[in-house]
């Protein structure tokens, strides 16, 4: 029986936007993320020598057209890279809304990697730099709670990696759900309208440059005031960037939760992220979750805590 | 008796955003308007050698702290600038909601600039000149129909002028009002903290020279699509250049009524635009305007054609 390898996704506190290199998924930035703990894929990959190519069930369903592509493709580069000479069957749950901008690519990627390289005991800058491959932020699923993935500037350069003396348990991400449904556009396509046609591109990279070096030092000091600012500051800049080129993901209740969290600021220290759709991600600390629930009485949400790395076990 | 002056606001199709001179309003880059037909400040003033200050009255209530301060400190140049010895009693009527983005500033300085020189019947150049010492846009209000405010390099070179053959009587602007209460905070405020601090305003003054090209040719060439798309992209930019520096105007509705007009654009030309505040105005022609308004019946509307420059007309 194929062992199952767990990874969970991830939220960027500095976001990964822009690519310098389309097929590898070389970022035009680094990027800064916080692993969750209760938001995951799980995924076996069982080669088997009599099929004619990679069959992928996903929650149960098995896949045909883009989404079985998508993992076919990986799968190839795989077999290229690692000399593996058999297709797959591939099973994988995913424990996080779908395409809804809370990154299932990032657990379904990171899993996937392990998973189809488990037997080559691949250490966690290969598998950061494989999982890299299949889904740009999938390269810091890799890893348990705050990581960077230094952009590089080719395949061996560009992996993620935990940051040194991160450890911080009171850290929290309350997700705020206003949409689960699958986003207007992919964050790709997003993505890569950005970077070609947006006015804002290029002062975004740089920005983000000094964004990175202002989230680690917060880190270091376990100053959240100082992360939350540059967290919120950095997806506003993100979403700015695209909404240059005449595309936004947000709703109204994005805004309706933005102005919440803006409100409360005043008192405690809580503050908003956003990813390519319209949730609304809301980090502060364990001290002030219930006052912060407290004013999103009207959405569903759900609260994170720092979560590990990718995780393999045996099937029950 | 005080003759009365009519003058009617306008709303940026490309946005003034930035100030090179602060006292005297040089901005960053050019503008260009279309000033409207039935929101306007009528104002008259009347010099008196008894007042020992001016007194300003404003839809019948006479102003005291800003309000008043902002008006006195208009007339002092204007006495500075023209040689004038006395004070004034200056009474207004604005027929524009004040300070909801709807740009009351633009139709109340121009109207005063007017009314406060009358016996010096200074030329258009002159008096858009001045009103934009008032208030940058205010000195697009001095014209009818579609307006273009060259930025200049100083007080001589930066006035508005009208767009040559720029008649266009089928345009009209919807616009629909998501909040008329007082804004968040000033456009002043906002376009300074964007000027000084927003990683995206060196790219947006740059973009904003191409607009203004792109929205000239379409003018010439009466091409509502291709002004309608410079128009919405511009205001976007405009309010990204903003949110880079953690503050928006957006307010759930705004982004409502954002969704309606993209959804509508796949059938009609409809274009977007907002000011510094939350209210959307939408860009259409006299043959959509029945259409758009059936898709925007949960909201108040109204429907403005082009409007007049500045009138003057005895007191009834």
């Amino acid at each position: 029986m194929a062992k199952i390898v767990r990874a969970n996704t991830n939220i960027a506190l500095i976001k990964y936007w822009g690519k310098a290199d389309e097929a590898l998924k070389i970022p035009t930035n680094s990027s800064l993320s916080m692993t969750l703990d209760n938001l995951y894929t799980e995924t076996s990959v069982d080669y088997q020598s009599e099929l004619s190519e990679d069959v992928f069930y996903l929650d149960g369903i098995q896949q045909t057209g883009k989404s079985l592509e998508r993992v076919q493709k990986f799968m190839d580069y795989v077999r290229k890279e690692y000399n593996v000479k058999e297709y797959a069957l591939i099973t994988s749950y995913n424990h996080v809304p779908s395409a809804a901008g809370l990154a299932s690519s990032a657990s379904a990627f990171a899993a996937l990697a392990k998973a189809s390289t488990l037997h080559l005991n691949l250490d966690d800058e290969a598998l950061s730099r494989l999982a890299r491959v299949g889904s740009g932020s999938a390269s810091r699923s890799v890893y348990e709670g705050l990581v960077e993935w230094e952009k590089g500037k080719d395949h061996e350069t560009s992996f993620a990696k935990p940051i040194p003396n991160s450890d911080w348990p009171e850290l929290r991400m309350v997700i705020c759900f206003v949409n689960e449904e699958k986003k207007k556009f992919s964050s790709g396509f997003a993505m890569q309208e950005t970077s070609q046609k947006s006015a804002y591109f290029d002062a975004w990279v740089k920005q983000s440059h000094e964004d990175i070096v202002t989230a680690k030092k917060a880190i270091e000091e376990k100053n959240l005031n100082k992360l939350g600012t540059v967290v919120q500051e950095n997806a506003l800049r993100m979403h700015a960037s695209l909404m240059a080129v005449n595309k936004w993901y947000f709703e109204p209740k994005t805004i309706e939760i933005m102005n919440i969290v803006e409100t409360l600021q005043a008192e405690i220290p809580v503050y908003f992220t956003m990813d390519a759709g319209p949730n609304v991600k809301i980090l502060t600390d364990e001290a002030h979750v219930d006052q912060l629930l407290n004013h999103l009485k009207e959405y569903k949400t759900m609260v994170c805590k720092t979560g590990k790395g990718l995780t393999v076990y045996d099937e029950l």
